[in-house]
């Protein structure tokens, strides 16, 4: 049984991925090769598979908006039709799957699934993406672990006491107790710390945003699943007594950790993390260090998630434990498993089932 | 069921392998050690196995014409019967398989099936291995792929217009049909191509061999596959008009690309490439210069092969296009499935059933 | 079926290695973590696998003598039993196992079997190890080999002659007849060379300790076998006629080659090797140079042994000899293989059948 709902918008790539030629990348056990039509234009993803002698294409090249096969010259076109190939006549030639592919909020989006379910609509709305009161800055890492690791380990942060002790993690995150709540379509889970001192990184960010770092705070995490695998946690510290995340922006420092958890196979991912902030969004220095003390922060987590991840294969029988701190990855792996048992009921799970080429959502 | 013709002539190594010490090498599936016997002696292939624990006779050394094992010091002789060991009386030990051995054209050759239909007459002729007409440069890589693909790779030469598009490659290769015959012992792809630009390889060659490179030329590829896994093509640019691959010395360059293709394992090769000129045969440094350039050329396969090769794995049930172009492929593999059945009805396959030792055919 | 004996002690580590921070290693296919409890007390040995979500226990740190798990602050007392967790009542958490441990000899030892069966007269005597007439010196490394291999390897020396021909080995080794007993609890085998050339080694060693280089020797050899899988051997030389390995201390150099053969899988090992010398045991910068000259003879045999078993087990239906050199290895395996099968009737295979925890035997 497939482990990833497929119809879902996962994030693909970031558009610089795709600047110099196409890229194969393997998502939810699939293996694409994605591409800029042209300069400017839509990008396509594809099946990495030419139907001419099964060479990956994402060792061709983009011509006139079309991928060229690198092995024979198969020319392909974006909806998985082959459409030209020098001395041959294509029209009868196998078509290879054509997944949707959207372009927003600064990544490449990809569904893997039934092309026909997809929809602009369907992405999640990320309103500080377009926003000029908010600044970005993330990278990517690939990981050897299943997702669902990765969104336990975002669902609890309980962790950042010990994984990431001398940046973020503090004692009170243990001590303070956390709620979970759950939607149809979404698992929240929040933690409120009042009258606290701020860790380094959140002194520098009150220091960045011209507040003093020496005064105690309130801080707040609050983390917010939503499928197939995307999560948003809203952070930040304000001076304390001065309402928390809602006190007025020149008392706090406030951003979202942004988490997009792509599948590569079962037990790999393409992890797409970052931070938006909502002070200093023109600073773009500020943006680079913020990056830089991120980018170290979540390489923590790597050991112990592949560790991790490498004794559970090796122990498939043994029961974890689901305490309250752990409330909010168990409801987000339900919402997941209640995802994938209804595109199985429906039939409707592309990537085992369909095999006639899907058009392109652009 | 074995993938490779068994009862035939592989290249195992070059001469300069042998110089110090055993080699070990894996050829259809079966690890051997490959040693020469005395000084200018012959050469000798056994399993790479001692029977007295399992040690790898290739990490012995050669003395007195006899291979020692580095373990124990089992003397092992070249027809794979044991002939001393330090302290024991070794007339009951086990013997090992031996394999038939040639040293010829500057290549040692092993016959992997049943020794008792190994005979010298079933090399390969190569007249231009003894011609001093001729000289010769070549190398070896390994590549992880099944040895068909090289074999598809080397009877399709479309693919030095993507994949070899600095060098060798050209659009009019594309352009020109090509025709393949076969008999039952050879497959034949032709393709001639008139009055067309020089690519960069053959510009290098014409002025090396005194002609002028920036004039019209015909050009001629003719790939010849014979068993079990030798492809042989004809190469070459005359000037336009004088009769192309009959055109006379003085008014062409041409030379033999010779391809050995050793099964290493069902997915990895050992590949022997290189190029027979037939123009300025004392030119060291010209061999030289050649060497390096298709060395370089033929590293670009590696990466398309190797990728190729993963994604029919990971996708065996998918059919794949047999195209005019491919038809030397198509046909050479069907010659090799005659061979393999053939071997197979006949129970001489004698990698899989003869566990006798087998006298080495020096 | 299990490839080890359980209920044995089995070195796991040097005492330094848990210096700084707990230590992860499989030993008999257990992923185990070890840890100093406090500066200067206990080690424990527990399963390294949080019994919260499955976390490498090995990645934590130790904190007032109990183990605090670094992914999300378990802590976890040294006998399996989880001590407390921040926000957490522990009381009904799942134990994990804890293994009896010792530290003695300058080795930390584990029991990875039955812990009621552990107890500390079941260490080996190592009389050498607390005799301040004794020095010690040695190292660890880690080899891809069955720990069979690694025994048979140890109790036939005729293997110096060939794999250590410039340290230790000699062509007498090969000639003289060696033999082998065996009691219930040990295997023995014992080769004498009299009136022969000091090997460079031995050279050196009676340098070392004020006696000539150059006269003729009598050398010996004793290998002891006891299980699980330890090897000591007598080793030395004296001033030929004055009796070999019964001379007075002034006209021999004499010690112990010390091998303890952990293993970590059914196919790798953590081998512990050193050499305990009767001579100069003040002189520290002969330990230094001893270890070395011993570190670079020992990591000969890897190679040889890795591709061993590499060979054997592509072919695993094939049978070795059993010579009489190889005695003592087949008496050893022998001796292994009733431990496994007494075991195994009494059921008491506390690896494969009992998931209480166990007591640490401290």
């Amino acid at each position: 049984m497939t482990p990833f709902p497929r119809n879902a918008w996962y994030v693909a790539c970031t558009p610089d991925e795709l600047a110099d030629k196409p890229l194969g990348r393997q998502i939810c056990g699939q293996r694409l090769v994605l591409y800029r039509t042209t300069d400017g234009g839509p990008v396509a993803a594809l099946e990495d598979f030419c139907p001419h002698r099964g060479a990956p294409l994402s060792l061709g090249t983009v011509c006139e908006g079309q991928l060229v096969c690198g092995y024979h010259g198969l020319v392909m076109g974006c909806d998985g039709r082959p459409v030209a190939m020098p001395g041959q006549r294509v029209k009868s030639f196998p078509a290879i799957r054509a997944f949707p592919v959207l372009e927003r909020y600064g990544f490449v989006w990809v569904w893997p699934g039934d092309a026909a379910l997809a929809s602009p609509e369907k992405l999640p709305l990320l309103p500080w993406a377009e926003s000029p009161e908010w600044a970005y800055g993330g990278g990517l890492y690939h990981i050897a672990c299943d997702y669902r690791l990765m969104i336990d380990n975002l669902m609890d942060l309980t962790h950042e006491t010990y994984v990431h002790s001398t940046s973020i993690g503090q004692k009170e995150i243990d001590e303070a107790p956390c709620e979970t709540k759950f939607s149809e379509h979404e698992v929240t889970t929040s933690r409120f710390m009042q009258n606290i001192k701020a860790p380094p990184f959140w002194q520098m960010a009150l220091r960045m945003n011209g507040l003093p770092a020496d005064q105690p705070v309130d801080r707040w995490q609050v983390c917010h699943f939503t499928p197939p695998s995307h999560v948003m946690i809203e952070v930040g510290v304000a001076l304390a007594g001065r309402g928390g995340i809602d006190a007025p922006a020149d008392s706090k420092a406030s951003a979202i950790v942004v988490d997009f958890i792509t599948p590569e196979t079962e037990s790999s991912i393409w992890y797409f993390w970052g931070m938006a902030r909502h002070f200093k969004p023109h600073d773009a220095s500020l943006t680079t260090q913020i990056r830089e003390g991120q980018g170290r922060i979540f390489a923590e987590d790597r050991e112990m998630l592949e560790r991790q991840q490498r004794n559970l294969a090796e122990n498939p029988a043994r029961r974890l434990l689901k305490l309250n701190i752990d409330s909010g990855g168990v409801h987000s792996r339900r919402m997941i498993e209640r995802l994938i048992a209804a595109e199985q009921a429906a039939g409707s799970e592309a990537g085992a089932t369909a095999r006639e080429p899907a058009a392109a959502a652009h």
